[in-house]
């Protein structure tokens, strides 16, 4: 792509270095940053930058935070006695916006994945154990991807949390609300069979 | 969405301003820039900050430049006596990619458009006038959008140039290299028979 402008091309290049983002809508963003005001340009290059300079982690759960102690870890309102592991932020994001736990999260920061030379050492995993250890946590919830790296990793800490006395639960296996039974794969559908709910749970759960 | 960031949250929302880009890709976006280093994500801010406060019109053809005149109107390469006359910055990018125009351009900044409150004032139409009768300007390519707008813009125009010896041509309407006969529309299609090349031409062209 050819450019005039070497401030232009600057831009295209940086925003094209995210992902998903290619020259061409690159060059589209940019163009729309040209058309507004540059202090609104401004407020977001600071946003970026800000947010990237200032962030920090919860040093109970790992999640992201504006303070030392995150926001959901500070809350009055919340069960520090259940810990939701879950493997990233995004994962704590989707989980409060269901707005039904009212428990705390670990932050694992990945996955135990050999392949992507991941291992447990590079993983959040030893403060969980010292949090369980050290605090009154009754239930550890495994809310990880029902794949191969998640269920290795629910073994794992299983097996490091094996000495306390804590309850581990993981996350329900089942069929999708609007997913359809022939779409489903064999082992999904068949687990749901082996987990099958009282009629009274499933009603009560839809109000 | 709820966020237990709002350095995160404010960061999500500038983003999710850009257009095309919603609230779940503005975080997946936010989410990478944390995993950058913070020099990094200073530079890309800065790219923007940048690029909106210092960037420059080019005062002959209104082209987004990094100095008064912009690198294609200072190019001693450049024939200044052919003018093509394009919509926006984007336009000039396209046809700077093809490679094969060797002349200036003037940027109008948009097209007459009555429904959207365009008028020709609001247009660099002026300047290109003055341009064409204190300049040695041979022919004025007219390069706009085949539609009603563009049509009526390339009319106006053209009536503005009368009165300038000023040759004016368009630039050719036909079928796209790709395109395929039966789906062309029969405007299209009837003009390219219309304006029918010489073998000669089309095959010296392909080289």
């Amino acid at each position: 792509m050819v450019f005039s402008s070497a401030l232009i091309e600057n831009a295209v290049n940086e925003f094209a270095k995210l992902p998903g983002i290619g020259k061409k809508t690159a060059l589209r963003l940019v163009l729309h940053l040209l058309k507004q005001e540059p202090a609104q340009v401004e407020i977001f290059g600071d946003a970026m930058t800000r947010m990237r300079r200032q962030i920090k982690f919860c040093k109970h759960c790992h999640n992201v935070s504006d303070d030392e102690v995150c926001t959901i870890c500070n809350a009055a309102s919340r069960n520090n006695g259940v810990v939701c592991v879950v493997e990233s932020i995004r994962d704590v994001m989707a989980i409060e916006n269901t707005q039904q736990f009212h428990g705390v999260y670990h932050v694992l920061g990945g996955i135990i994945s050999p392949i992507d030379g991941v291992g447990p050492d590079q993983l959040n995993i030893h403060s969980l154990v010292e949090r369980v250890k050290a605090q009154q946590i009754t239930e550890v919830i495994m809310a990880l991807s029902p794949t191969i790296e998640g269920d290795t990793t629910i073994y794992y800490l299983s097996k490091k949390l094996k000495e306390t006395p804590v309850k581990i639960t993981t996350i329900a296996r089942g069929i999708a609300f609007g997913g359809e039974l022939e779409y489903a794969d064999e082992m999904t559908l068949a687990r749901s069979l082996t987990n099958r709910l009282p009629l009274e749970n499933y009603l009560q759960q839809g109000k």
